[in-house]
């Protein structure tokens, strides 16, 4: 095992993927290419389902957040084991409705949806809306009454925490292009509006306090003042939200300096703390909605690429350059993210050769890991970048003109592509 | 006229590109959406064309920047205007081919060409093959004498500048993944191998000092650098380069804050210079080639936003949110990038509402810009981001799955759309 069970090393000295042997697949489906593990993918979603169920009650559950990875297959897959959605844009919402998701366990979110968007969402039958603003309540709900329709909301609320993570990734502080805070008074009025709204049923509150956390604090300081909040509501107005929604999102180890994590051991402890705080401020225990994501995938998926030069600078560094780069992962270029780095092809040799592994692009900035060792590699190498799966080909671009490379599925020792790889026709496609 | 003579306010108090009104623009083809003024491109392209002719002599020529937008129609309009292309991947060659470029007028750069890619470019014509390190020499003579070709080539050499830029765009740095480097003496064995290899034509070479450069110092230092290199090149084998290929990258303002840049008067000075360093250096002056992408489509481009949620939050800032964002501009979530915003429904309007413009991505880093002022804006306006033309559409993503926007050319009083936008069956069409 490497990092995570899905990874290991075969006889051949071939890095290995859900058992199956990646420069074995690499021939097959070319490269860039992205694989996942759909088994390891179930496995995180029934570990997250049990452990929802067991700690947090039976009305609780996750909701799977696309924004991660998107695409029609994997919504299937959610569908069938029961998860809910998180939907951030129209186009989530259409890809989960052309799978066949289950449209009323979809939770749609975005701190600036379009009146397009809200209608979209009532005629496609979306669960519930996560309004973000006094605004968008107000568009909602001349839209709803235009369609006689009475839509089931969230509010998103701000309830000020900083879980201590990148800061691209906060979002629960009060300084946030997200929901109304708590801490300002304007969460109070918000929650007014929409009690007294005849166009939409209002079933509670969403928070969302970051993204990579390893610990329950920052989710337990959120449990805290949001159910404190639920308190002070039903106090002030009579309303009990029956739903709080907490958002994203655990860590994932990306490298062997990452901590791992016990999720649900950590949902164990965070139940614990939601039965003491509810206690605390006598509150009915809501249902818990959790929005993971990266969590579900990342691991599950990494990306092979063919080495092409190997240049060696003395009194500076090595720089291995693959067919792929920022198009395809621009996580680095974008938050200097660590990556753990395997040369698939010889991944039982001792990893000895120190090195910076550069994309393909005209950008100095374009490097997928730097100062990384892997077993040294020559042009025609299969690299592997692993734990990948998320937020990888959900950003993906055409940068440089490159098109994008397929997803494909790994599941019970075969290998079938779930998303095709773009073609230099479909870049042009646009074009007039 | 705000910033670029493609900008101005009509008499309805509306923000103009080219001539034409935004909001109509805006209601006429949706948002978000590109604007590129072709005219403005064009005027850029003859002051390049005459410049290079006037000061560098007439065997030089500028060469378009696909990187920095790339699309069939902005091929063709760059053929009619006869400057030579420098292209980066095999997407680029297919579109430029597509677009019925003359392909003898195209240079192919890239730090990590594939041997599908070299093929490709054989296949199709490419003028000159810019070779980036001796792996890919070999490669080349392999499959160039497979085809009984005989490739011209360019080969890249780093000079080792720092331009004072910023780090992810500097390249001619020693510590590159480009080229061979002249410190480390790789560069005089990279020119003998060229030499000696038969299935080639050496014609030069190729540096690129960085971009965004707002004076000639870092020109006129790579210069001289490289026509050392020539003089000492010819006295150690007697190959005179015919060609000394400079790369990009003049600056464009992109705020207030940047210099204006007389394009002209700088290209004259570093002909100056060129001159009077082939006299010191004893070398015959070679055609001049230069790669300027950003400053000749950056300031004829903007894209136009309608706004939806204008959100105040008391004692920290107010958000205005928009319909786009990190999708089709990436630059400031990578690059901290600064741009002009205007509200182009209240262009007369003083723009006094400090604020931070927001993206609809569910990212907290999903910003366009921070503390700009705008006249206050009300969902529903059209918000206009100045200067977008480069390195917008062509790092353009689905993330968040929402669809690319269109490129829509303005000429003559008239809009045309040159890109299609993308549909929800768009985003969709690869998912098995």
């Amino acid at each position: 095992m490497i990092l995570h069970p899905t990874y290991d090393v075969n006889a051949a000295g071939h890095l290995t993927a859900a058992g199956l042997d990646t420069v074995e697949l690499a021939r097959e489906f070319g490269t860039p290419a992205y694989l996942l593990d759909t088994d390891a993918v179930r496995a995180m979603c029934r570990l997250y389902k049990s452990a929802f169920h067991d700690f947090f009650g039976p009305a609780s559950t996750p909701a799977f957040a696309g924004k991660a990875l998107c695409y029609k297959g994997l919504y299937r897959l959610i569908a069938e084991e029961g998860l809910a959605a998180d939907c951030v844009s129209p186009g989530e919402l259409v890809t989960a409705h052309a799978a066949g998701f289950p449209m009323a366990k979809v939770f749609f979110h975005g701190n600036n949806k379009t009146d397009a968007d809200l209608a979209l969402a009532l005629d496609l039958g979306v669960g519930h809306i996560v309004v973000d603003s006094p605004d968008e309540l107000e568009a909602l709900a001349q839209i709803a009454a235009g369609k006689g329709a009475k839509p089931r909301i969230l509010l998103r609320i701000t309830p000020g925490i900083d879980p201590h993570t990148h800061k691209k990734i906060i979002t629960g502080n009060v300084d946030s292009k997200f929901g109304m805070a708590i801490a300002t008074g304007q969460a109070d009025s918000f929650v007014k509006a929409a009690l007294a709204c005849p166009f939409v049923t209002l079933d509670g509150f969403h928070c969302h306090v970051g993204s990579q956390i390893f610990d329950i604090e920052p989710f337990r300081d959120a449990c805290d003042i949001m159910l404190a909040f639920l308190a002070r509501t039903r106090q002030t107005t009579g309303f009990e939200a029956p739903v709080l929604n907490i958002g994203g999102g655990f860590g994932v180890r990306y490298t062997e300096r990452d901590p791992a994590i016990d999720y649900r051991a950590n949902i164990q402890a965070l139940g614990t703390e939601i039965d003491r705080m509810c206690a605390l401020h006598g509150v009915k225990k809501p249902a818990i909605l959790m929005e993971p994501g990266r969590s579900i995938v990342a691991a599950a998926g990494c990306t092979l690429y063919t080495v092409g030069s190997v240049k060696t600078i003395p009194g500076f560094r090595s720089y291995v350059s693959v067919d792929g780069g920022m198009p395809d992962n621009p996580r680095y270029a974008l938050y200097q993210s660590a990556y753990t780095v395997v040369n698939a092809s010889r991944a039982a040799e001792k990893a000895a050769f120190p090195c910076t592994v550069a994309g393909r692009c005209c950008e100095s900035g374009d490097l997928l890991a730097e100062d990384v060792s892997v077993a040294k590699p020559s042009r025609g190498d299969i690299l592997a970048v692993l734990v990948t799966g998320a937020y990888n080909y959900s950003m993906a671009s055409n940068y440089n003109r490159i098109p994008r490379p397929p997803v494909i599925e790994l599941s019970g020792g075969k290998a079938t592509v779930a998303v095709r790889r773009e073609t230099y026709d479909d870049l042009i496609r646009l074009d007039v």
